[in-house]
């Protein structure tokens, strides 16, 4: 964590200091967020990151969630945790996913454990793969909103009655309906919908969730309970012979678990509620399956039953207008744009990704840094992955149904479940090309950051304190760019080295993104986050020599910001170069978004591609 | 984190249920802490872990500590905080010192780096040495106190001006001064001084710091500054050629940093603050011994001037009545007992680890679970401890402020810098054997957890959930008494081995501690929390052949407890009876503290043994 850097402050360094203005009695803001699930609250962490951004987030509910019933958390969600400050919080309280055990039919009314193996494969992500109540993700997204300039808080007790695009600086005028029939009308440039299956934002567009109905009906409870079966602390996947299937989730606390039950097939236009499931009918059931072990329920924190339903929009804003294609200014985010069933554990996680995605774009086109086509590629990119979400949801949700009838088919079910291991570590998703997906990627340079993808973290040593630490922990969610320079061969001559020569095209060169996009007010990495790790002994490198942008003055008293430099990890943990396959001759420059996804990677001395690359869509106010 | 043990609970799993009844408003309490610094702060927060035992602490000043002297936090520190289950918050705010620089007299008035080492050696802990401003500390222990069943605060504001002891249940009587000259008199069973060097809790039971008289003056500042010197962000010892010399640390942020600088002898009866030192002067002398580098400071946070002083009283508590020995009823710990120089970083540790030493032994006593004659230990334990702590410091300070006339005084310093690491880093502390602390331990079964010393914990992988963690971290600050099993060779065999036997015999035995100290009402391992740990790779484990006594069924719905088993690990990060030499054929039973520290070790059929220890301090109600 960096503080202090505008003098000392006592207390706790994640409160930042308030803004005298209020934003939330505003009725006239940049951007407003409906709904104050996953998505909601993701975005609106992020836009709390922007003095400059007034944002409002309104809710239905009459307050925080307490119960949730979103419990997986994908390896890349705590990636991304960390950017927003919070993964120590989560992997403290949270149940960690270790390893899956899949049990079958054995014998006389007997199931057998067929295997065991890792949950998350080795190097996939430096995170693990946890489970958490989604409340609690609420709780730390709220306390990073709270702690904000802007203290932001959601407005509850507020339902979305109508949302409407006119004209002018502020074009989008929503009504709310607050109790007591009072009524609330705000102005905005922005508008998100986060507000779930039921979307009033989506019906505000007349765009419509398409897929399939669903058919097979399930039963989910969060349980403490007394148990001899063997394997109730793993993740387990439990085919019985003649009950159909249970998929046990482990809780966070110790104690509680997670039991997700197969139910009946629903006949045509049947719903999970006309089945009138009750808890006692699960409890039942999940005793059948795992039979012949005990299943004593004690207390049944939470149930539901549900018929699962694969659906997506075709479009997540408002680009097709009553006359035609326009700029959006309307979005849609998580389930109020794709539902999927629970048990892949994806839907908390893809919510949270499309806001990640949507939250630096949003801000931005709001600051003026970019215009508004780069909004159009949220659409484009998160589309597709809910897309290939959804036929990975279906696959999963037929083989998790079907009835093994023999050991190859059960076979096949665990291979499939370990093949997308990757995929639902959330750490496969891969952006086509665009304005911010460079086409035209040197990934030879750098073979273990593919253009598209997340970037991969790796073990790293900060130069000037000698801090083992991950090179992905200094991208935090801040809505800056990111410019990984990798050094090459020549850079064991610091001073001469090509690091050196790129510093002085990004600070000096009319050209360069720094010098034509950084505000004159502003620090000079406040828009481009210049990093550059170097292949030598972090304590054979001399400090002095770096140039000036690896050691940047910031900030009322120009203090020197020393976090800038790193060196390969000699020590055992990785050595960065070899582990993500840096060309160690020529280096290289990666390009990576605000939400951590790598644009492009490019030589070191590609000064007129690292130019043409930002003026494609970066804009001067 | 173990929770919903009791029924699920949404929000904090770290907010406990409140209890009823307030004990911040009773004037009789069982402990009574006088300061709310480190070491009051530690035992009220231990204090606060008990339902059953009424704590109140009291303090002068009129609210939290804003800025801190204190901020060098130890290893051994560190990992009490992981018992206190703050760890993460101190690691992800501070400052860690990876490496230490040494700098002295080059050339024509030049500074040279000779060496550059490692601060903390590699296995010493799995916790890092970190600097973090003390009112970030004293934060983190209030919200431990705030969130137990007490809802324990400091009640501020509040001055002793007299401590009596008379008889009866409540035999001590505490006058308090507050604000308006109004006065509150507390009843209490055992008062502990935590005041501070002029503590009044001292003077009431007429002990005296005994020492010598400091001469050497020194300056320390926080200070946000601007300097070419290379290894500002590394801690960093630099004696210059003529004026003096000067210790660089670090701070959390990422910006500041602290200087302590030397500055002259006093002269007879002269005192730090007849000097009129002012932070100009201090910024000049810095500037002095750093020439040729630049030193510009454009933020003083925090400065002071001090001579050191190394003192300790003859003993820590009113055991020498007025009318010969008593058993003791008031204590004194931290600055109130013993006062050193600030620049060995061991200030704030050292009394947080009186603390820690003291609380569960007040707890055992005041619950009735110990008698009378456990409390001399403290004493005796942390005495000797500072004695040895000021002769190190003397050394220390000496040896710092000898201006090295050759190469060789200097490299004799860093030496003595590097074989110290171990000791700064509070991990060398060994008790004498005592009522607690066996003098007849089987320590060739266990060579790497030396009786007396701290649990040094290892990795290891936890059975149910295939988690890998820390052993030690399973050890957290609820005054229970640990029972580690490490298997033999005869486990392999789970039902006939060992660990089946000693099960039985703590669970049946009518002589073993589980069986007579743990009262009917509590859960099984209330008293004594019994730990396993198996040489075999966990996934060839049979989890449902384990004794019940590593399955307990607790708390009001006879849940599971499935965290007291564990393997080795095999993944690579280390076996934990490789590195800690267990005995692989006979296995070993360790007997670990409440406070952590290594009480015995046994052959693990050594049943009258076990039972012969217990039975030497313990009782029943």
């Amino acid at each position: 964590m960096q503080y202090h850097l505008e003098g000392y402050r006592s207390g706790d360094p994640s409160l930042e200091e308030a803004q005298s203005s209020a934003v939330s009695a505003s009725d006239t803001v940049d951007v407003l967020i409906v709904g104050a699930g996953p998505a909601g609250l993701t975005l609106a962490a992020q836009m709390s990151a922007f003095r400059n951004i007034k944002t409002r987030i309104i809710e239905r509910k009459p307050g925080p969630l307490e119960v949730g019933q979103a419990d997986g958390v994908a390896c890349r969600s705590v990636e991304m945790f960390e950017a927003f400050g919070f993964a120590e919080k989560v992997l403290k309280e949270s149940y960690w996913v270790n390893e899956v055990a899949f049990w079958r039919p054995a014998g006389e009314n007997g199931l057998v454990r067929v295997d065991r193996i890792q949950d998350v494969e080795d190097g996939l992500s430096e995170m693990p793969h946890v489970i958490l109540n989604q409340a609690r993700v609420h709780d730390f997204y709220l306390d990073v909103m709270h702690n904000s300039s802007h203290r932001m808080t959601p407005d509850y007790n507020r339902d979305l009655v109508s949302l409407t695009r006119g004209h002018g600086e502020y074009p989008l005028t929503a009504v709310l309906k607050l109790p007591g029939d009072q009524t609330e009308t705000i102005s905005a440039k922005y508008v998100i919908g986060c507000d779930g299956a039921r979307s009033a934002v989506r019906r505000s567009l007349g765009i419509e969730l398409k897929g399939e109905a669903a058919r097979q009906l399930w039963g989910v409870m969060d349980v403490l309970t007394v148990t001899d079966f063997p394997d109730i602390r793993l993740k387990a996947a439990i085919q019985s012979a003649d009950h159909g299937s249970i998929l046990i989730i482990p809780r966070e606390g110790g104690y509680m678990v997670r039991l997700y039950i197969e139910l009946d097939e629903l006949s045509e236009d049947e719903r999970a509620a006309d089945r009138n499931v009750t808890s006692e009918m699960l409890i039942e059931k999940a005793g059948q399956i795992l039979a012949p072990y005990s299943l004593d329920v004690k207390e049944v924190a939470w149930w539901s039953a549900y018929e699962i339903g694969q659906r997506v929009c075709d479009v997540f804003d408002d680009r097709d207008g009553p006359n035609g294609k326009q700029s959006p200014r309307i979005f849609i985010a998580g389930d109020a744009c794709h539902t999927h069933s629970p048990k892949a554990g994806q839907g908390m996680n893809v919510s949270m990704a499309d806001a990640f995605n949507l939250g630096w774009k949003l801000a931005a086109v709001v600051q003026g840094h970019a215009g508004p086509e780069l909004l159009s590629t949220y659409s484009d990119e998160r589309r597709s992955k809910a897309k290939e979400l959804i036929d990975f949801d279906k696959d999963m949700a037929r083989l998790f149904s079907a009835k093994p009838e023999t050991p190859e088919e059960a076979a096949q079910f665990q291979r499939y479940f370990q093949k997308h291991g990757r995929y639902t570590a959330g750490v496969e998703t891969r952006y086509d090309p665009s304005l911010i997906i460079d086409s035209d990627a040197n990934q030879s340079l750098a073979k273990g950051f593919p253009v598209g993808m997340r970037f991969h973290s790796a073990p790293v040593i900060r130069l000037a304190d000698a801090k083992p630490m991950q090179l992905g922990h200094a991208l935090k969610a801040d809505g800056r760019w990111r410019l990984i320079a990798f050094a090459s061969s020549d850079d064991e001559g610091l001073v001469t080295g090509q690091i050196s020569k790129l510093c002085a095209f990004l600070q000096q060169d009319p050209t360069s993104p720094l010098c034509k996009y950084t505000p004159e007010a502003n620090d000079i990495d406040s828009c481009f986050d210049l990093r550059a790790v170097f292949q030598q002994e972090h304590a054979r490198m001399d400090l002095a020599q770096l140039p000036d942008l690896l050691l940047p003055r910031k900030g009322r008293y120009g203090l020197i910001d020393y976090e800038k430099a790193f060196c390969a990890d000699a020590s055992g943990r990785g050595d960065i170069f070899e582990i993500r396959e840096i060309d160690r001759r020529q280096g290289a420059l990666l390009i990576v978004r605000p939400d951590q996804y790598v644009a492009h990677v490019l030589a070191l001395g590609d000064f007129d591609d690292i130019a043409a690359f930002f003026d494609g869509f970066l804009q001067t106010d």
